[in-house]
């Protein structure tokens, strides 16, 4: 399997009606927030391989409930910087800054 | 300027915890349902040509509040069906189906 790194968007709307919504909300953020930067707040960029790639897609699978929930995931390539385009303020965190404990 | 068509992604968050944001957040999806297909609830995918693609920067730069407010745009290439996939409920509406009205 390639180990070229690429670029993917996840993009997710979680049904938070009821608690075990706002869960497994929690549940999709945090399996995001492992392997890629939250730029808003049902967004997420993630750098990944092509493993992980096919893990994410099992594992976000089994996090949502498909019933009420929607989630997309889009591949971006290599590059992603040149086809991004920021206005606003900017959620993301910078993961390679020291953490504040 | 070139013809031909492409795809955009665009995503938001919209602070609406005053009614001004909300009023904004009517806009910007207006904007966008105008020109796209509306695949989440602050997801939105368009195919553009050059122009237009100007044109929505400017548009929808100008309806966001950049203290408050944040908007992304994704350019996804020519084609974009082969770097998607979708899980669970589909909010996206078929433009192309006869109005029910």
């Amino acid at each position: 399997m390639s180990k070229e790194r690429f670029w993917i968007l996840i993009t997710y709307d979680v049904n938070v009606e009821e608690k075990e919504g706002r869960r497994r909300l929690r549940q999709v953020a945090k399996t995001c927030e492992r392997y890629g930067q939250r730029v808003q707040k049902s967004v997420f960029e993630l750098e990944v391989d092509a493993l992980l790639f096919e893990r994410l897609h099992v594992t976000l699978r089994d996090k949502i409930d498909e019933q009420k929930d929607s989630l997309r995931i889009y591949r971006l390539g290599v590059n992603k910087d040149r086809n991004i385009w920021h206005y606003g303020i900017n959620n993301s965190i910078d993961f390679n800054a020291p953490m504040i404990l």
